[in-house]
């Protein structure tokens, strides 16, 4: 299966001619031109996408008003949508809810795990993502569970000592991947829960949840996703596990007859008992359009592409001298690929001037993205030669791309 | 100031021909013929909302990408969206923050309030809705504190024990206004603290927060302030006590810092540090579009037309013999009134045959809403003599009147 990258533009051509997703590509609406190579922080808008946010906004809002929670069934969106997401994860269509944020979901699964474990402690790779680790110091100082920072790496021996892990299966920096399997089998074998979050995952992975025995999982849809600023996030909780859990912030969403306007709260079956307030309809829907682009798309397509255009990046850096703290070629990655240069900020911002759009990660790393679904070889082949120049003329070298953005 | 209500469909005319809020209802995208009856539970879409919806999907999405946190100040919006709110609330435009939903914010503020009471109780009364019910629930099983349910009306004496009471301005089935200065005074002098919820008054209650002290408070932005479909919620905390409180869901948009990627977190001042996770944008500009229709109207000018159409209903109500829970004539009430029948529900659904769209809450209250930007006098009247001939001949009486809805 694995390929050596094309080490020719032609080559590289050659390989989007035969791309079996090539014509994906065409029904996102991005600008003439540009290479986006940011799908791993905000995925571009699809034509379904645009369409479905504007038939709810125009028709279900404007025209349905109040009935659209019936006739455009928005009170199942949550289910609905989640169902559509279930096969990209690899879990059961039941299984999936979307609701709130990564961040509240994180609290919400891990809350509830940690009253299903007998060693009350909150376990955080040093490396992961920093919201994960802000709930989880909220978690802790709310609960009383102790707060573990753990060595990046040292999951398996924490798993060991008991409690509740949050785990990133992509690191958000480097784009190494976690092995599921092997950490639920330990997880499994020492009474430990995983929470894990799946953003940087969901749509460039091959994702096999039950396979892996993942139990519960959480993770963010905009980014491979493509379902838009801030879309809303999903849960993932195994229905047997889920029906032992209680969510901590247990809204009307979650309840098993909401409009029944009853003063106790009783959870609905299954992971939709994670729901908690009222769905921001508009988001869901976008995202619900997005969904549509992996209509006949398997995970194992988005993740060979993923990997193949990621390989090929590799191989650039190779050959422009840049390190490289993400996978090698050939080895098993995530949808993007960090390469370090001391004044990388300057040099991404450079690279933005000529219309390609990489991010960058204090203090060092620009990180490439590699969306499947829009991403061609060509391009990756473009962005890197532009790169090239870049660092051979030291056109990055100039004060305008030095100053720092509120996001970067 | 009060005036009986107009007892003829002539004067009722008159009175809209004099209404000063009268321009307002022709940005809204209403569909021709309707009455709608039900802005206390979706506002319709106005001209504003929907063009920023557009405009942030087509444009600032589609075409500014990644960029547009920057330079759309996405960013920035949960701040500037909760900037505009504040005045109809009677803040200051820094104390407010829009984020999640309120069922996540009442959990947020009440926990926090909970860690600042020497009395750890959580107090709700047993009228209160629901969701604000099963977040009190959820958190006294998270906390370990007493979830105390109240009789209706015995809020005061509760605050006098001691404890974090939630309790809504306007209550949802009988429009019912609640004294915010009052309470506050109980609670300050009995070292309780008071969570607000503001979803039922926003937008049709003259709302003073900083006058009648108020310190905690979050509100929905779907009803009154048309925000859309499960827009995002609103939370309200006064500078010197949100720099006392630990928001327990620290999500990484409340950092001081976010972009800074710290592995710690370190809570950003005021207000905003209730923030958790990436706002859904698409949402939240739709709201933002929405409270434009608020431009150069005051909070008095909303409240007082809002309780003089419900007074024409309530009037109407007396001649039709019906029951009514709500505040009479005159006397201060919310947005909506609500008239008493054992058949309410199939009578609802005659009216929304008949293009009248109320709502209906079991057992047997049918809701009448009056939003005060695009509900006319006429409109009130003819929607009372619909139902004065719905009663009268009985139309309710028909087997597709019946049939119940999953969302009613």
């Amino acid at each position: 299966m694995m390929n050596h990258p094309p080490t020719t533009r032609t080559a590289a051509r050659q390989l989007d001619e035969q791309d079996p997703l090539a014509r994906a590509g065409e029904r996102f609406e991005l600008p003439e031109g540009l290479i986006y190579l940011d799908g791993h922080s905000l995925g571009p808008a699809s034509k379904p996408a645009l369409a479905a946010a504007e038939t709810t906004a125009r028709d279900e809002w404007a025209k349905g008003l109040i009935r659209s929670w019936n006739e455009a069934d928005w009170i199942n969106l949550p289910k609905t949508v989640g169902a559509k997401l279930a096969r990209l994860i690899g879990a059961d269509a039941t299984d999936v809810i979307v609701c709130d944020s990564v961040s509240i979901n994180l609290f919400k699964l891990a809350a509830a795990a940690l009253e299903c474990v007998d060693t009350k402690r909150l376990l955080v790779e040093a490396d992961e993502f920093p919201t994960d680790q802000y709930m989880m110091q909220g978690l802790s100082a709310q609960s009383g569970a102790r707060f573990v920072r753990v060595e990046p790496g040292d999951a398996e021996a924490a798993l060991e000592g008991g409690g509740v892990l949050v785990k990133s299966v992509v690191n958000y920096r480097t784009a190494v991947i976690e092995d599921i399997a092997r950490l639920e089998a330990i997880a499994a074998q020492h009474g430990s829960l995983i929470v894990w979050d799946l953003s940087h995952a969901t749509g460039c992975v091959a994702l096999d949840l039950m396979r892996d025995g993942a139990r519960l999982a959480t993770g963010c849809t905009y980014k491979y996703l493509n379902g838009g600023p801030g879309a809303p996030a999903f849960i993932y909780a195994r229905r047997d596990v889920a029906n032992q859990l209680r969510n901590p912030l247990p809204g009307w969403f979650g309840h098993a007859d909401p409009f029944a306007f009853d003063g106790d709260y009783r959870p609905v079956e299954g992971a939709a008992r994670f729901s908690a307030g009222t769905p921001s309809v508009l988001s869901l829907r976008a995202l619900d359009g997005a969904l549509d682009m992996f209509e006949s798309i398997s995970v194992e397509q988005l993740a060979q592409k993923a990997r193949a255009l990621g390989d090929l990046c590799t191989w650039w850096g190779e050959q422009l001298g840049l390190e490289s703290i993400s996978p090698g070629i050939g080895a098993p990655r995530g949808g993007h690929v960090s390469l370090l240069h001391e004044e990388g900020y300057a040099i991404v911002q450079a690279l933005i001037a000529r219309n390609i759009i990489p991010d960058f990660r204090a203090p060092d790393a620009m990180r490439f993205g590699f969306s499947p679904l829009y991403v061609s070889f060509t391009q990756v082949w473009d962005a890197m030669e532009a790169l090239q120049d870049i660092l051979q003329s030291r056109a990055w070298d100039q004060p305008r791309f030095k100053v720092k953005a509120t996001v970067t």
